[in-house]
């Protein structure tokens, strides 16, 4: 008999040789049905694989990342058949699942794939899942698996299965294709309803660019029709939301290669609303005790060796700059510059807490072919704080670093899930630390997300190196999700850096570190609040939150008069007095997302009124110069969100 | 007959043979006895020596440069002359006049120059002095000036000779002393009436670190002993305000070996002013229709070698980074960032002026035995901005431009005077741009500032390589002049980075530029605060506003409702609740120098209100709460100076 324990910490007993699809229906015919494949300690196994010893053991629907992951592989091995049912000559590399579907890189010899070929092969998957194709695992020699791709002359399965040791070799077979492959994979291929070819890409052999250039080619495929159609809705929605495009259409930023790949330039639209994010924060921190320091954006080379981040992250770095008998670096953090801070006084248990924020700088090198819009950058400002507390002060500041995050992500409306990153027990050799040091941490992390009542969930093996954290992953209004800031706690750079303080009993301490950024990277954050808002910023953060446009220049001068009004009130207003068309000067407000729109004509200026156009929401009727005034100023004050904005989640 | 044209204008006609000091007791007796040389179309002579030619003249006297300069260069011949009379066997090198005074590095073999031997030495120049020798100036060939160093045995002097060209050399003598010397000096020793020697420093041979470490000396004279003791009133008073002290006394920032030399740390008392000054100039700027950016602190080496400061100032500048197949560099200035931006869409005249500003960081190589405080850094922050306007806006934008200059000095109660750095017409070739340009420009400046009403002088060779400019000069509280501020006219850049805007005329036109930097640097700009104020900022800019102390705990929750309230005006507020004296407490905040200490007893809780000491000024009396509160926000609102405040211009 095995044990084996179910997600809800319930044992139960199974004979020998029981796989994991009996499981399932031992539990429900429904859920054997939905079945992909189990996760077994950690390890995710083939449904007819049978389950070798007692375990925690979770069956794995569409509804979970382990249960699409299955799919999904499943998947690039269909395509893999369809490909080699039209191009016999095709040679495969690897077709893993992705966050969004899978590909697979083939190389197709001197063949250029076209889109037509594509849909071809899309129809051909179609054909095949609907066969029902089993697919069967099966352990292989390392000689016998050589041959097989020897036979085939298939070189990268070659290359790859002489990277493998001899015994750990397993082959999956469905229809007509076989692959080399540790699995696992879908019992068979019913499951499958739905398939869509996205796209093509060159990638190198291995990612090596002096290795040849290989097709890949991206799909992703779903249990259900209307998934698909909802997934291409959802994708055309982002591509609708592109910070890149409409951070360009808004004037938010640019990028230009004389200035620098992945160096974004904040225009002025962009800083308004950086400057405007950064007061946010900067009230909250004050308010919360926290002290600002501002450090220069390169360091000496000794911080990084001092923290260990150089050498071993040298590949992430710019290279370093000598300048007289030293070596400086592009700061990639700002933590050892803080440490400096930390340490140039001495300190008692008396002055502790001590916070030190600041929206740093730092500079990482990213590879050219990495670099996307403003989510993936070389230059980038981190809302960035360190606390430098006791070990009895801990779970207090670790309550106000995320009682902080959840403010910010409940600004914007951005639902929250809490990620407890914990280290791996089974692989401890990757952490610094003592066994004692990451025990209490873990625990104390837990104790907090009880505490806050957090909608959390644990992530064995997420941890830094450093110390366990606080990982969030929110949810944008089309539904996806971005890990965003991070509080996190440190023990080992306190002891690498010699920080102390003096207790109350008059002997020396570490102080433990909290590392933290609730935006993360102001950056990134921009280009998350883009596509949140897909352009439609809440007014408190609209660049420009009011045009007053004028029928005729007649009233211009009563516009040019509102606008003084508004402005000493702190509201952003432009005018447009120009001699067009009202009809135009409304088009351009709603292309440029101006929130508000107030048009002057002679009932207006007879009235001291305004009739108004709220973006997206068109007309809203008059309202007199001072009751607007005042409808903006809560509007702004209680940070509301545009009327326009939808929750898709 | 000569004709001389005096500083005011006037011409003069002299006989052939006149004398610099024949033409002072020309125009008066006292003029003549004050009389230290003159300035002969900008060379310095000898007041007996024979002005040659027609030309513009200067009679130097001790409120001059000039004539400061002549009086300490003479100064530095006695130093060596009383030298020699101690030390025969010492060895010269070279004794110029620097700012304040004159040094001589000399050689003195094996012999430590101890603090007796300068006393011995200071006395010795007093007697010398009062032997009213005078200076004997001889032209020499270079074999008769190398036969004489060589028989004197001076190797340092025979290495400059060798340099010099035949023809050109001549010597200076008075009483036993001898020097090789371009002049000029004073007619002889009498109106040198106090010397002070100030200190001893190693010097190397031509600063070159390889040669032989000499003996520099430091010393300065006066025409009346009472400006000695004014002037050494004035450095004890400069050295209390030195801001390196006072701003690790204050915590303001720090340097630290690990971060890197001349790469500030701002502590969070000093952020605090940093980010007021800011808000203080983005408010004024918004006003004025500047739009903020934000750019990388790092920028391609196309961009430094399309402004052509790559490679010509790479002395300059830290070394470039290779990323991939590019290279980049620390960003020196901003410009080039801004011209992107500026070019990043098709501009129209109705779109001008544009007026791009910028917080921004820059970075520039200064040999570590250059780096001071704040005023002498490898990193720093100008207040930056650059206006792209029409010939036709110029005049207009740089009126605008120096008016926040002029209400920048005027806040910190700054006199000013303005410079209009022109070019020199003598050496063109060291000029970019055409002389139709630099005419056009240098009469525009002119016209400004004479319609301004500005207190100017003409600084001739003084302007940018790219255009002519406005520098200020301001005097702080203790009379020391600091160049802040610039505001530059270039209309080379616009050409470089092919600026260009569509002209009503439907044809395209380039921008000129105008740069500008109110504060500067705001590294720099603090320093000098810091010494301008000793310290003792005017409440707005204060880190701490007010401390509260209470009398003892007892009066902690009154104090503590009372520091809630004045959080809530926005004012910054600490408390001092230890169980300590008040005495102690008082000490304390005065030695932080905290504006206002507001004392809480008995008497002040029952009738809510405060006992008021103002830092350096004693007791205040008693105030209500309110009434504190009111005073305090006017006082910022005004931001009036601190009552202990003294201008001694």
């Amino acid at each position: 008999m095995i044990t084996l324990t179910l997600p809800d910490g319930s044992k139960r007993e199974f004979e020998n040789g029981t796989t994991g699809l009996q499981v399932a229906e031992s539990i429900s015919s429904g859920l054997a049905r939905n079945a992909l494949s189990i996760t077994w300690n950690k390890q995710i196994f083939d449904l007819n694989r049978v389950i070798p010893a007692d375990g925690n053991i979770t069956i794995n629907t569409w509804d979970s990342e382990d249960g699409k992951y299955t799919f999904w592989h499943s998947s690039a091995h269909i395509l893999a058949e369809a490909v080699q049912s039209f191009f016999p000559d095709a040679k495969f590399a690897i077709g893993p699942p992705i966050e969004n579907g899978f590909y697979y890189d083939i190389d197709f010899g001197d063949h250029k794939v076209s889109a037509e070929d594509l849909e071809k092969i899309e129809n051909k998957m179609m054909d095949l899942v609907k066969q029902k194709l089993t697919f069967t695992r099966k352990e292989v020699s390392k000689a016998d698996a050589l041959s097989y791709f020897t036979e085939k002359g298939d070189p990268y399965k070659l290359e790859l299965i002489d990277g493998l040791e001899d015994g750990q070799i397993t082959f999956y077979t469905q229809g007509d294709f076989t692959d080399l492959c540790r699995g696992p994979h879908l019992p068979d291929t019913s499951q499958i309803k739905a398939v869509k070819l996205m796209s093509l890409a060159g990638a190198y052999w291995r990612g090596d660019e002096n290795n040849k250039q290989l097709t890949r080619i991206y799909g992703i495929t779903f249990p259900k029709k209307s998934l698909l159609d909802e997934y291409l809705v959802r994708l055309e929605e982002a591509k609708k939301r592109d910070h890149k495009k409409l951070g360009k259409q808004l004037q938010l930023f640019m990028f230009n290669p004389m200035v620098g790949r992945g160096l974004p330039v904040w225009l002025p639209k962009g800083t308004t609303i950086r400057r405007i994010l950064e007061a946010f924060l900067r009230d909250e921190l004050l308010k919360r005790g926290y002290q600002e320091v501002i450090t220069p954006h390169i360091g000496n080379l000794e911080l990084y060796k001092t923290s260990g981040h150089y050498p071993y992250y040298s590949d992430s770095q710019f290279a370093p700059i000598t300048v007289e008998d030293e070596q400086y670096m592009l700061k990639p953090m700002n933590c050892p510059h803080h440490h400096q801070v930390y340490s140039s006084e001495p300190r008692s248990y008396r002055d502790l807490p001590i916070r030190l924020a600041e929206f740093g700088s730092v500079y990482r090198y990213e590879q050219s072919g990495e670099l996307n819009g403003l989510s993936r950058v070389r230059g980038f400002t981190q809302d960035d704080a360190h606390i430098y507390c006791t070990e009895d002060q801990l779970a207090q500041e670790l309550d106000n670093a995320i009682d902080l995050t959840q403010l910010v992500f409940k600004t914007f409306d951005m639902p929250v899930k809490t990620r407890l990153s914990f280290r791996d027990p089974e692989n401890t050799a990757k952490y610094a630390g003592t066994d004692e040091m990451w025990n209490h941490a873990e625990s104390v992390i837990h104790k907090v997300a009880d505490d806050m009542g957090l909608d959390y969930f644990i992530g064995i093996g997420e941890a830094a190196f450093y110390g366990p954290k606080f990982d969030f992953i929110v949810q944008d209004a089309i539904g996806r999700k971005w890990q965003l800031g991070t509080v996190q706690v440190d023990y080992v750079m306190p002891e690498r850096f010699g920080l102390q303080y003096v207790g109350s009993d008059n002997s020396k301490h570490r102080p433990v570190i909290i590392h933290r950024a609730p935006f993360g990277s102001m950056e990134r954050f921009l280009s998350i609040l883009i596509e949140h808002f897909a352009g439609d910023f809440p007014l408190w953060l609209s660049p420009v939150q009011v045009r007053l446009l004028s029928i005729s220049e007649t009233y211009n001068a009563f516009t040019d008069e509102v606008a003084k009004k508004l402005r000493a009130k702190g509201l952003r207003v432009e005018t447009d007095t120009r001699n067009e068309q009202i009809g135009g000067k409304i088009r351009e407000a709603e292309t440029e997302k101006i929130p508000y729109m107030a048009i002057i004509g002679e009932k207006e200026a007879e009235s001291n009124s305004l009739a108004i156009r709220r973006h997206k929401m068109g007309n809203q009727g008059s309202i007199e110069v001072d009751a607007f005034i005042a409808k903006l100023v809560e509007e702004v004050e209680t940070k509301a969100m545009p009327p326009s904005f939808q929750k898709n989640a």
